[in-house]
């Protein structure tokens, strides 16, 4: 089965166990809203990746540390949309949760999907329990305090932050976490993996800030120019446009080199090379070069 | 060690990691600001009664699933006091964290403490990790989709719920996940603890509704008359105060009964006694009997 098939099929599995008696009908639509159709599902095919690299020795339990991670970055998106932050009335192409459902379906929704992915991820471990405590604390650290994603979005409301501690946190935390949980997902050690996941959390980054800056909102399915709006720290604002296409050039290249040594790293490079070309196409960042100069 | 003690305890240290590097000052201040000073930390105490009454033979783990569920109950507390639910502008005594944070911190505190409950239990778990899934099944149970706490608070904006869903939900599921994740830290079956535990949750909510009609709200710490100005499902408004006093009396017997046999039963059932006293004290239902008469 592909990958991208068994993250379907265990995200709607999850949806559907969330969706049992009792559940209050508008809660679970603002949920479901919130993760299908998903967008491209990079940081559960990541984590899915390395698994594969590493073995993949309890395939019920990596397809749910990667269903984990992408529910917490749904529950992301849907909080980060709120009117207290980025107020946007889309998201991948449609009405954003709070514009469908209301802000206070989309406060609940985002507060089930945190608690729905932490079960989903414990429910697949009753064959391999001793993995769960560390992959548990890996992805506890990409979402949560003191770097995870939930204090990437607290440093936009800070007066004072560097770039690459607000990335490495609203990016690069839930990136480290699909790559280290990948590996503890099939029983070796997450820490090799942490720079793969770091620089590719950090090329994504500065791919968005150059697409909120040029991008077609049809293309993108959500509003553009939201950085400079809300004054957020951006690569693109920070070195322009040529400075921060050569960072991501430069972020894609470390990203290939951090790939541990083992069985699958071969074809775990070209899928970084294949990624980096989704996300910032040569035909485009040709277009930018233009339109900058 | 007295259980309050251990509580707090427990509670300081999940805090002290969280606020670890790198952390955002203000995030870290809200998300303490919603912890400390606590309520009654009735649910972790609970939590610990049972795993005493079960022998507590892996106490870093029945404090961690105790501080796991006041995390979550704090989380709740910070969300439910939002502009779009309550905005109550005080809590405990004091500013709810919104009005001392503002709503971004308040919406992100939360959300880190629903990832920090996690992750608080499951990193005092490498010693008994076989426990892990099933009391992470049931605290997640008692917070998330279908049944939980915030499937309660969905219920709200609901047009149509029966009380006994509602209340069940809102209050009654975090406090059977209480007593049955104490069960569960000592090794023990969860389920014969539930009974205990939802109707325990259900007597605190009736007591909850008969002090949002009556109580000075500088002794509740909280504004009063949000149920009636709300519109929220109210076993006040249902019954009338004689009834829900009645309805109090009943839950209250019914959890005595419930205690499953094992060798701190008799002093569990005396600490159910104790804390109805607490919640409604003889004095203040025979004053509201004199003014609803």
């Amino acid at each position: 089965m592909k990958p991208i098939t068994r993250i379907e099929q265990s995200l709607a599995m999850a949806l559907a166990a969330a969706e049992g008696a009792d559940c209050p009908p508008r809660l679970a639509g603002a949920v479901r809203h919130a993760v299908f159709p998903g967008g491209a599902r990079v940081r559960p095919q990541l984590c899915l990746a390395v698994a594969a690299a590493c073995g993949d020795d309890e395939p019920a339990l990596s397809v749910a540390a990667a269903s984990a991670i992408e529910l917490l970055h749904c529950a992301s998106l849907v909080h980060d949309d709120l009117p207290c932050f980025d107020d946007a009335a889309t998201r991948r192409g449609r009405a954003s949760v709070h514009f469908a459902y209301g802000e206070p379906l989309a406060v609940l929704a985002g507060d089930a999907l945190i608690v729905l992915a932490f079960q989903t991820l414990s429910a697949a471990a009753a064959s391999a329990p001793q993995r769960l405590p560390a992959l548990i604390a890996t992805i506890a650290q990409g979402v949560g305090m003191p770097q995870g994603i939930v204090a990437g979005q607290a440093w936009e409301g800070e007066p004072r932050v560097s770039l690459t501690t607000y990335q490495r946190a609203k990016t690069g935390a839930l990136f480290a976490a699909a790559t280290m949980a990948g590996a503890q997902a099939a029983g070796a050690d997450g820490a090799p993996w942490r720079a793969l996941g770091e620089w590719l959390g950090e090329s994504y980054q500065v791919a968005d800030d150059l697409r909120d800056v040029f991008c077609d909102p049809q293309v993108l399915g959500k509003p553009i120019g939201q950085d400079a709006a809300l004054q957020r720290p951006s690569a693109a604002a920070e070195y322009g446009v040529e400075g921060a296409l050569q960072l991501f050039e430069r972020l894609i290249g470390a990203a290939i080199d951090a790939v541990p040594a083992c069985p699958g790293a071969a074809s775990l490079r070209a899928l970084v090379r294949m990624e980096a070309e989704r996300l910032v196409p040569k035909a485009i960042s040709d277009e930018l070069l233009r339109v900058a100069a």
